[in-house]
């Protein structure tokens, strides 16, 4: 059994009863709702479902169908950039299936979206039929407003759907690795100090691979907010030595860390072997997770 | 639905083909042997099962019933102590019950044992029905060959089953909360420094509480060996985080950890919230066991 998880964001974050009736959508049979967040000043939501992908394609047809129909671009305004009423859609492999898997649903969905609903679509990351669409910020440049002026120009055709741009704008999908957003708030209210260390350790300025990393102030204290794009090449728990360190040298302490959203289990139990001094702690030697592997191995055929 | 674990302790180490004979008898439908270990110097094995209540109950009265029969303690011996071919059987609570329930599950399996299978029963710990049998050391003090001798008298009186010491000897049962045997290697071979460090942490000597530790020597390198009886008052990586700061005041670090058996998943969630620096990581943040979650709570009620 394949799972995948979906984390699609919608350009409402302040009628909730629109962002209710989205959610209500996307939980067709098999889809579970794992988490949802609101923004106000972003006016964006973002839902965390999981389930098989047939089930997980369904309920997010149903769920971009719904904000087409309650959202209207040509109103909405927030901070966060947006491309339209589901402004993006991606598809992240967690059981049984990997990137490529996940990529070919996100065709599958961007097909079913353009042809079933009438919306422009576009394929990103992992799916993307082109270099230049493989990043998220490249594909929503110009936001909604530009698009309606550009869709007719071959560079903006969609992968899926109509040429056309209507109030709900266009959709992006596609298939990434699981993003964890993992910040770490320090002792200081100085944002050069969380500047510095974020310089110091994100991939783009010579630090770790796969971390983005900026330095904020918030509530006036001093974050390093992160992206980890792939924690299989820097988990977590890398990320707040290397910040601890960072920090020292710049005569600060970590205050505490703030996962937004959720992490993989693989994550948690590489960040417990690592302060249990335990490398290959494996999810056979935690009682819960060998009881549902054994539950799994254990099921009989239905008679 | 309520979850138990059991560890029962077998006095057969070496004859393979018994100890599987014992864990294909303990399979019972709904019991899920999740670890299993066997030592030669010991002559002793370890099963690790769970599941619901009345399956474990039965499952571990067959794995009594078949080392009774296979076992016999007038000819087995080894370095570990003993008072039967079923040495110890410990139930310990997992999910929806709490030790006094075990305790009562215990009192019902030492009964079951004592009638069905005549063996001579003990109580021990959260089961104990005297002070003096609460400590499982006390309860096998002289092991099999001084009970053989002593147990009409009226201090040996066992709990359930005839005052009689046959082949088997006798078998021990009680409730005990989840004890994580957890050892840390130490880049030194001088046994003194294991010593030293097991002394400054255990709580028998004002150390740690719910902490008992040993220094050792295995393998020509040393070893503090502990098992934390209460994870919940000093979970694992706080006993790292005590052992490196012993170990640093004695100029040598810590090596490696060793798990023995398993953990349960509040003490790997606290390890990682604590390499983390997230006090309050739960499971709901974790996609796995979301989702886990999710499908316990959405499963539908059966036609």
């Amino acid at each position: 059994m394949a799972i995948i998880e979906a984390v699609p964001n919608f350009s409402e974050g302040r009628r909730l009863e629109v962002v209710d009736a989205i959610a209500q959508a996307i939980q067709t049979p098999g889809v579970y709702l794992l988490h949802r967040t609101s923004d106000w000043d972003h006016n964006r939501s973002v839902l965390t479902v999981a389930g098989e992908p047939e089930a997980v394609l369904e309920g997010l047809l149903q769920a971009v169908k719904v904000a087409a129909q309650r959202i209207d671009l040509r109103q909405q305004r927030g901070v966060h950039p947006r491309l339209g009423a589901t402004d993006v859609v991606p598809l992240i492999p967690m059981e049984g299936i990997d990137l490529a898997g996940c990529a070919a649903l996100a065709r599958r969905l961007g097909q079913r979206i353009g042809d079933e609903l009438g919306l422009p679509v576009y394929l990103y990351e992992a799916a993307a039929t082109r270099p230049e669409r493989r990043n998220l910020a490249d594909v929503r440049a110009g936001e909604y407003e530009r698009l309606v002026e550009e869709i007719h120009l071959p560079q903006r055709q969609p992968d899926f759907g109509p040429a056309l741009v209507g109030p709900a704008g266009a959709v992006i999908v596609g298939g990434r690795p699981f993003l964890i957003a993992f910040n770490l708030f320090l002792k200081s209210s100085d944002i050069q100090i969380a500047k510095q260390i974020a310089r110091s350790i994100r991939q783009s300025s010579g630090g770790l691979p796969a971390v983005k990393a900026l330095g904020l102030l918030v509530d006036g204290q001093a974050q390093v907010s992160m992206n980890l794009v792939d924690f299989q090449i820097t988990p977590p728990h890398a990320v707040v030595e290397a910040v601890a360190r960072e920090a020292a040298s710049l005569g600060v302490e970590i205050d505490r860390g703030e996962l937004i959203g959720l992490m993989p289990q693989a994550a948690l139990l590489a960040a417990a072997a690592s302060a249990l001094r335990l490398p290959s702690l494996g999810a056979e030697q935690v009682v819960e997770m060998a009881i549902g592997q054994a539950l799994d191995a254990g099921v009989p055929d239905p008679l």
